[in-house]
């Protein structure tokens, strides 16, 4: 297996790939990055699209990198070795696995249409840091939730970190950005009970009322739930803390969250 | 209120506390490093032991940064006034906060005799990722988790990442370091049953077996709990996940844990 090598850092693939880790041209190009053989290979099993790879020498020797590689030359992906400084520019991490690949960011329409009417939904508002945003989809995903949905101040979908800390999930559960309105619409259309999280609610574990078709709206990470979303809320429900405990991490949060959800037999 | 001046890089505070970011210089001192406001008042409100105080004139000339300056002086704690850019060479975020505190780090044996005979702990095998080790600590003070004790291969308790993470949470719960071993027999002293986190393990959700006083055993990131831990297991637990999803984050489990845990009652 003989790859094309790029040398110079002014390769157009290198440069798309480099633009790439701003949300501007993650936009305008219809794109992001995935990094390191593990993403790639959910990747590859999720069949997203995807427009090219760039692999070290290396990594394109080592077993899992090599079959990367294989699987994508055979869809005709365009693969090219390159040197460990050059991929490292384009790396969000401190040590770069030397696999990196670049794919189609899903159509919103096209996720908009996968999700389900029933179960559980959950909506971040201005959730901003990445790594949050994707340790939630991660959890989500797992406890079964059938879409995330992000209003305007959360952290872009396809920033490396929230691709990285979202572990394949997000090629799996459809995750779209949205206006607070549509979300809304969306909800009400569907008929979804709205639950929001708020540190001052009525105990989650207490409340026996929650039923699917539910909503969970999970808050900014400093100031919780905006007043448009508390004004929809059927319940405002939190957890329980100890004395002197004073919140927790919105990731750790959610993760409660959706498995009380579970646990009651709110998912599809 | 006129504070002494450090301009020197070579400054002895300052070189002390530039050595606190590493963890020998940590274990030699017995001290470890407090950044920002908010973690500032919460280890005055916990009445932790300091050592000093490091600000910037615009902090100390901020409400919240001139309280606590105020009630450090009162404790008669040594405060300096230093520039940004010195102290931006101790701060591990990116924007520092203009505000350190260097605190005693607690005493294993004084910590062990607060470790509670009933209810349940946390032990944490091989956590590797400051981060997480900082938010499981969080969550599991929240939650009402007794302790939590961390084996040898476990992130430094004091390292500045799990210090910003727990959130003040390390400053109120007996949290410390400990061979497998002195875990171990501890824990049959207290005549606790043990359940180590596993995804092969029975569904937490369907187990009715859990009883205080109980010892969870978290394992680390990439591979679980060691042989060691599943040996003493009572029971093997894990969380049900939709088909397809891999595994959660390690922070994220240990809060759907340690909430079931509270649910079912078997807190203090």
């Amino acid at each position: 297996m003989i790859l094309k090598r790029i040398t110079s850092k002014d390769n157009a693939y290198l440069k798309l790939a480099r633009s790439l880790l701003q949300k501007k041209y993650r936009q305008q190009h219809g794109a992001f990055i995935i990094e390191g053989i593990r993403l790639a290979e959910e990747a590859i099993a999720a069949v997203l699209p995807l427009r090219f790879v760039l692999v070290t020498e290396a990594a394109a020797l080592s077993p899992r990198g090599r079959q990367v590689v294989a699987a994508c030359l055979e869809r005709g992906v365009p693969c090219f070795e390159t040197e460990e400084p050059l991929l490292a520019q384009i790396s969000d991490t401190q040590h770069s696995q030397g696999l990196l690949l670049a794919a189609d960011c899903p159509l919103p329409l096209a996720q908009r249409e996968r999700i389900p009417a029933d179960g559980c939904l959950l909506i971040l508002d201005r959730l901003a840091d990445p790594g949050n945003v994707g340790s939630v989809i991660r959890s989500a995903y797992a406890a079964g939730i059938g879409a995330v949905l992000l209003n305007a101040g959360c952290a872009d979908i396809y920033n490396p970190k929230t691709v990285r800390s979202a572990m394949g999930a997000l090629f799996k559960l459809p995750v779209l950005s949205l206006a607070d309105e549509q979300i809304l619409s969306l909800l009400r259309q569907q008929r979804r009970r709205i639950a929001v999280s708020a540190a001052e609610g009525e105990d989650l574990f207490q409340c026996q009322c929650l039923r699917a078709p539910l909503a969970w709206v999970l808050g900014a990470e400093a100031t919780g739930a905006s007043d448009f979303w508390r004004r929809q809320a059927d319940w405002l429900l939190g957890l329980p803390m100890t004395v002197g405990a004073e919140s927790l991490n919105v990731a750790a949060a959610a993760a409660v969250i959706v498995y009380e959800s579970r646990r009651r037999g709110l998912m599809v």
